[in-house]
């Protein structure tokens, strides 16, 4: 079976290449891959959290991805490293509200079996000493974070090792089992799995309903460096009612996300995305202004119309979706791309994903 | 005569182009011309400020340059536009002591022949919309701002054209009449020109209190940018003691700066220094924040002892400084060029330039 994935980000390359893996011979065509959300995304992989009250097929879907992570990471690592860390992930609490949240945070995430530890003051300072004095924290010791960048690229190097192939331009049309490229080009298929995040939809030549519209969430995000790593475990600080999230990287990258923003296709990094990234940071960790400024960047999550990941066959036959991950592409990569590799080969998927069909939006 | 002069900011290339019309053969040396100080500086050519009361002979030097200034251009832009404009300065007062000091301001521009108009409240806010509310301007209808980016290329667009030659290089030596290159390489002078910055005492070979240190002050400065230009006029924003250079360019560059700091040569642009100049550009533009985050950046200004500039002879034969021009290298870079090119030439310098002269640190 020939297979071809449209959209080289996270979800479509780790689909192509748990594909590849049960004998699918695959082709993924991005115009320029590992360059979008993903390529932009901290790669926090957070316990459950209070999101997901009230959301269980999500909720499933996480819980599902998380038990696939390690043995994913493990078998992609025979390829290149995948940046992967599960040393911890600590919920600080700088305010009162934010403290009394870490209790339902905590009977939340035992009550699903995820491991947790509640903390002083003084064990918060004594585990992260770079921030500022929190009231108290949560710590998932058993949660972490992935580098995105690194995910991507062992994920291009697995496939291209494999045999699949990676072709780097835009597919703009679908015929009868056809996709037509930006130069032209007719690249035959079997079966197509459309993956291009926001831009899934601007993709021609399928029926209005067979694809719904997935809309494009910027979020915008920080990159500071030193020498040393100034935080030792990632973290979110809950603080005033947000959270912010704080993904330190081995070398000395420190991740800091992210804002939340509809304003459609609009890719721009700005002075107020910046501030605020800056003034949230520094109100949490008071060093944090010697770092040097690396990086400001910003991504379009892609949302479905439920603010649901869309997972699987379409009722256009031989045509599949794997999309809308709104916030949860690389935490979801692993769940989607075995569910997905199963559709490919004609075998069940991971009764988690069953929620998530495409047909759901279908008249 | 042959001459060699070191660095290849705006005052060594503006040094050069002068003497090179004046007949002299030079040679520009310097590893990475126009990328340090002046390639990050916002280049506001302001009138005569509250820096220079008390301080007469930096004063001269300053209106010297500042009349300077129009035919240098014209002469330059022969060869390149030199990104000169001459629309106005507007110091925007922000709370009351600011508003105070324009009064002294006014007085002392007059004093000058420098002309000024005080703007009310309302006035300044039809001048400038982009602005928040001021309590009343002073602006300086004759003064204005130059690209140094685009001066700089200018400069060596006409170095090049008239015979000149840039090299490359990093001169580490002089010895007898020639200083070595980083590569071994020797280059003969006749005379020699340091215009190397706060690097400019570690050129090696010459007498000790021959070259004063040049201590490094390291400037951030930020660069937003937006389709159209969002403020109309530079300005300075006075506020909370301090004054926030604000030069916009017509092709909608808007530069902000800068901070001040004693961290010898660390160029680092830090969280805190970028955090700093999106706030205080907040406070002043409220709509500063949808503009696009073009750039964070550092530069060394360059610092004599008693932080004046350090212009012509020293007492070893042949050698000559032009450096420690602290935050007015742009600003004076057409009196030292030109003031230069008189000592090379064997002909009387300006007389403002001569209480700078180097022979000030000599035992």
């Amino acid at each position: 079976m020939n297979t071809v994935v449209v959209g080289g980000g996270v979800i479509g390359l780790a689909t192509a290449w748990q594909a590849i893996r049960q004998g699918v011979t695959v082709t993924v065509i991005d115009p320029a891959p590992a360059t979008k959300a993903s390529h932009v995304s901290a790669g926090m992989l957070p316990p459950g959290n209070e999101q997901l009250y009230g959301q269980d097929d999500l909720l499933r879907l996480c819980l599902a991805s998380r038990a696939l992570y390690p043995s994913f990471v493990a078998e992609l690592e025979e390829f290149a490293s995948a940046g992967f860390r599960r040393d911890g992930v600590l919920d600080a609490a700088f305010d009162d509200d934010a403290l009394a949240a870490l209790d339902h945070q905590q009977s939340f995430q035992e009550a699903l079996g995820i491991r947790t530890e509640r903390l002083t003051a003084a064990e918060c300072a004594k585990l992260q000493p770079a921030f500022a004095p929190a009231l108290g924290g949560l710590l998932s010791p058993d949660d972490g974070a992935v580098d995105p960048r690194v995910l991507n690229e062992a994920l291009i190097t697995a496939i291209e090792a494999l045999g699949g192939t990676v072709v780097r331009r835009r597919v703009v049309r679908v015929a009868d089992h056809a996709v037509t490229l930006d130069n032209g080009d007719a690249v035959p298929f079997d079966r197509l799995v459309l993956a291009a995040g926001c831009w899934t939809h601007h993709i021609e030549g399928l029926p209005h309903d067979a694809v719904p519209e997935i809309r494009p969430v910027k979020g915008q995000i920080l990159r500071l460096h030193s020498d040393r790593p100034l935080l030792d475990v990632t973290a979110r600080a809950l603080h005033k009612g947000s959270s912010l999230y704080l993904v330190p990287r081995p070398g000395g990258e420190l991740v800091i996300g992210a804002t939340y923003e509809e304003r459609g296709y609009d890719e721009t990094v700005t002075a107020d995305g910046t501030r605020e990234l800056l003034n949230r940071a520094a109100a949490v960790m008071p060093d944090v202004g010697a770092l040097r400024f690396a990086e400001i960047s910003a991504g379009l999550r892609p949302a479905a119309p439920d603010d649901l990941p869309v997972i699987g066959p379409t009722d256009v036959p031989d045509v599949y979706l794997a999309t809308g991950h709104f916030r949860m592409g690389v935490q979801l990569a692993p769940v989607t791309a075995v569910a997905m590799a199963a559709y490919l080969t004609d075998t069940t998927p991971h009764p988690s994903v069953v929620p998530f069909t495409p047909l759901r939006f279908s008249s």
